[in-house]
């Protein structure tokens, strides 16, 4: 078991929100940033939330986030947009051009907006869930660190390039798929690096080619594989879908795609002649009344969701349905407080000095 | 090596209206659900082309085909709404639909329509790729047949589930991503079964929960794998892409869902009690325009494309683009005829004594 330090999402918060005022977020920017980083720690997803604080601040020293960003729509028509997010946090810009999805849906039915010069969003689901509140369903996509070789190649041409789909329900907690398209997302090997452990087989290849069980395999010019992991396994199915998001979400909007993607990883460097700005996002809102009343939607969706709980279960396993066992520990760690491994509080406390904010540790 | 007959696409085209008349559909009806089932004959995805038409006509006889279908809207708002197929061939009522999204994105930038009431339509690719000559993303899905279960269960909810993208691009082939969100397509356990060959372990899992390589395990009460096959190797994550394909498909509409939706496979029996009318499929169109300048983005497809086909490849392998072997098979095919392996044949001939119809075999 390693070793945790537990602090509640208040003061882990107000720290978050002080590093991000310390590299020169406006107070409303640095409000919302850490609204996405402590839901992801709230929901459990360790590897999305404080624990890349030091990342983007990285990123900022680099030059490479711009901490005031004019945050616009340079495209517009009816349900659909390209919004501009002038290379600010994707924490902030995300959330900003969902915004503008959830709007355009209320007066379209529906709102799609492909988002270039971007950076790294956070979890996907924080965006999509925007949604859910307005009676809409929300989907949330983003391209990434190129990382993943398409099946057949050795190269690294694609992020783990995750997809969210955030659904209501009536009483039951609403569905949230939040996945990447690789066989693993790589926040799973950074756990594994961190601890020493070996992986499965099938989610990355080293730098000639072979099945390889160590993590750090990848940062020595190895790939993560596609979810499938292999072609008799389809693994030309996550290649696929990492390409439809890389599409979506770099293509379309201006943004970079493929091995351009310019890395949220320390260890890829930024390639030269890009052809977009920054990152790409592509966010998208659907008013369920377009479709159903949406009582009745969600009571369906009560329906559904209880009937697939109860399915019958392989021996000893439980049916799980996605998003529960997140807005379970959203509710423990909301009032137990968050637990971050000691590495991530040494990172922490060593940022805080280093940009001479306060720190609660 | 199978023995086969091939035959024009012609000839087979003009058998395949010959049966659909001969079962009450309309001159405009046959040609248009002859035209998808040539479609994917011409791609080369043989499971869901003529070799089905035989499994139309037993659904017709069996009472679950209106070959004359008022295919209409009931609920409409902007950019979104919803059809009801009115029982109808998915092969008709899938296009129909689609064509109404494509209206709906003229107008509003982009269209999503829900379909209650239908049956199986066929290949995904053929309702997607109709928005291309628009300069529109397409995107199609449908539930099916319960022949999935999800990770950690033992019982068949989800069907074999589509997701379909068309992109255009300018002088390279469309980008297009149709794959089943389950490990395999049922439609290759078909073909291993009628060739008596075993399957990769990871496809399926027989009735009493372990993992098999025969084929024939899945009428004996096993079920299909999601994509990812197990756990480790992100088996949640197929779970989860079938599951929003069917909440999208099924729950949003008002078509049946998870597993009550009424079966294409004859080995399967219709539920009592259903929860929703007919099987159900999710269509969308987004116009190109209201993102970036058409031609802008569709030459940073061909971009996109080139750059992928040029990625580093795995020894003695070639990276492959989605649609480029079904582009090229099409046009193969259309000047050489489409093989039908001789069960298929034998199954055709007789399909047309039994209904009267001429034949070209």
């Amino acid at each position: 078991m390693t070793e945790s330090q537990t602090l509640s999402q208040n003061d882990l918060r107000q720290f978050t929100e002080n590093i991000l005022k310390a590299i020169g977020c406006s107070h409303e920017d640095a409000l919302l940033a850490a609204d996405v980083l402590i839901c992801a720690d709230l929901r459990g997803i360790d590897s999305h939330g404080v624990a890349r604080l030091s990342g983007y601040v990285r990123l900022w020293k680099a030059g490479r986030i711009n901490t005031k960003p004019n945050v616009r729509l340079v495209r517009d028509k009816y349900s659909t947009g390209t919004v501009d997010g002038d290379a600010g946090l994707g924490l902030v810009i995300a959330p900003k051009a969902m915004e503008i999805a959830i709007d355009k849906a209320k007066s379209h039915g529906s709102g799609w907006i492909a988002v270039q010069n971007s950076n790294h969003f956070g979890i996907g689901a924080y965006h999509a869930m925007m949604a859910l509140q307005h009676d809409m369903i929300g989907m949330s996509m983003t391209n990434a660190s190129p990382l993943v070789a398409p099946l057949n190649s050795k190269e690294r041409m694609l992020g783990t390039n995750p997809i969210c789909y955030a659904v209501p329900a009536l009483n039951e907690e609403a569905f949230i798929l939040d996945m990447a398209t690789s066989a693993a997302a790589n926040g799973k090997l950074e756990i594994a690096e961190r601890n020493g452990q070996s992986v499965p087989l099938g989610w990355l290849q080293n730098n000639e080619g072979n099945d390889t069980s160590n993590p750090k395999d990848l940062k020595g010019g190895g790939y993560l594989l596609p979810l499938g992991s292999d072609k008799d396994h389809g693994a030309h199915k996550g290649y696929g879908l990492g390409a439809i998001v890389d599409i979506l979400s770099g293509v379309l909007g201006g943004a970079n795609y493929g091995p351009w993607v310019p890395p949220f990883v320390s260890f890829l460097p930024v390639k030269s002649d890009l052809p977009g700005k920054g990152l790409g996002h592509f966010l998208g809102a659907m008013q369920i009344d377009g479709f159903e009343d949406p009582e009745v939607f969600k009571k369906r969706m009560d329906h559904w969701i209880n009937r697939f709980k109860n399915a019958e279960p392989a021996e000893g396993k439980k049916v799980i349905i996605h998003g529960e066992p997140e807005a379970a520990l959203y509710k423990t760690r909301l009032t137990d407080g968050i637990p971050l491994v000691i590495p991530v509080v040494k990172d922490l406390i060593a940022l805080a000095e280093e940009l001479k904010a306060d720190h609660p540790f």
